[in-house]
């Protein structure tokens, strides 16, 4: 193949090598060592596109922003109800991270980089605020159960959320989160959703758990 | 104070400065000076009490250890119906760990032993199944409602109480643990429980959400 071509290939090799790397060890436990030997790949190889295992990891954690960011806008484009799109929005990242080990590797690394490190800015609120707006809407539109606190509801998805994604990440790379996912969308929305709310757009119910 | 009294006293202080360092960095990161600078320590009175950094994380680990065992005895012998029993527990947990760097500590080093060695029997699976016993029962003496999957319900109240002690952790030193915890409860167990079931037992209820 052309050499750009080969170039690229080689680039996507190193990054999908680092990712098995880095999901199953984390940053500080992975070595350049395995992750060459797992790509087949030379020192000189590697160090030709990227100077060092810091810029593989960032390279990994801005690939899974910049997808993070695609799938918000094709939801948003989907036009469906606030809560109906959370829900999908769950879902669809679930489903991405048990079948990508780059993604997967991308949103682990992005989140040990806060541990350890008090006072920066934390992912966890970003995401807290940004799920809380479209609770926040919900609640305007009138879907969210009279009382309840659209905040609260946000934390609490957020909190599952992460604890599902770390616990199915121990034990089964990922494998059972999009059902634990789903499992908690089906436990936790009937009892804040008002009682005409329905799950909406292309996408079905959460599976009875 | 008697000898024997000071040195108790040193001990607790080291594990006291431990636990704090521990608790904002994690092991790696924090270092023996940074404990000895914060117990006002020298190395010497150290290395009295403990052979290693690792000896002082083990015996933090073995006292959440313990501690988790004393609580789950006091509400069995308090004889509430499970799932109150499991609503107390996780209440009770939050509101230690607000309260005490130690356990805080001792929670997150136990936690973080487990990242990065796949095939580790690992923590969740255990509390999993322990707060799936819990709700088995529940559901044997017809407190879930009709279709509940009871090991799924275990799968979110586990998920969603890790998720909220990590993110209470990252952003207010688990501050706001006690609220984040009984805000899960309040939006998971009217989803799950049969109509008749009331929280029982010494306990006041999950607050307003």
């Amino acid at each position: 193949m052309p050499q750009q071509d080969r170039a690229h290939a080689t680039r996507e090799a190193i990054l999908h090598a680092a990712a098995e790397e880095f999901d199953r060890l984390g940053y500080e436990r992975t070595s350049l060592t395995a992750v060459l030997a797992r790509a087949g790949l030379t020192k000189g190889a590697f160090y030709f596109h990227f100077p060092s295992k810091e810029a593989v990891a960032d390279a990994l954690v801005e690939r899974q922003s910049e997808l993070w960011a695609r799938v918000r806008e094709a939801w948003r484009e989907r036009g469906a109800d606030p809560l109906s799109t959370l829900h999908g929005m769950f879902v669809e990242s679930a489903d991405r991270m048990a079948a990508d080990v780059v993604l997967r590797a991308g949103v682990r690394l992005n989140a040990d980089r806060e541990v350890g490190y008090p006072g920066v800015p934390s992912t966890h609120v970003m995401w807290e605020k940004l799920v809380a707006a479209y609770v926040i809407e919900a609640a305007e539109r009138g879907d969210l159960r009279p009382g309840v606190d659209p905040e609260a509801v946000a934390r609490t998805l957020c909190s599952a959320a992460l604890g599902s994604r770390l616990i199915s990440s121990a034990t089964t790379a990922c494998a059972d989160y999009p059902e634990r996912m789903r499992e908690v969308l089906g436990y936790v929305l009937p009892c804040v959703t008002a009682a005409g709310w329905k799950l909406s757009g292309s996408q079905t119910a959460s599976e009875p758990a």
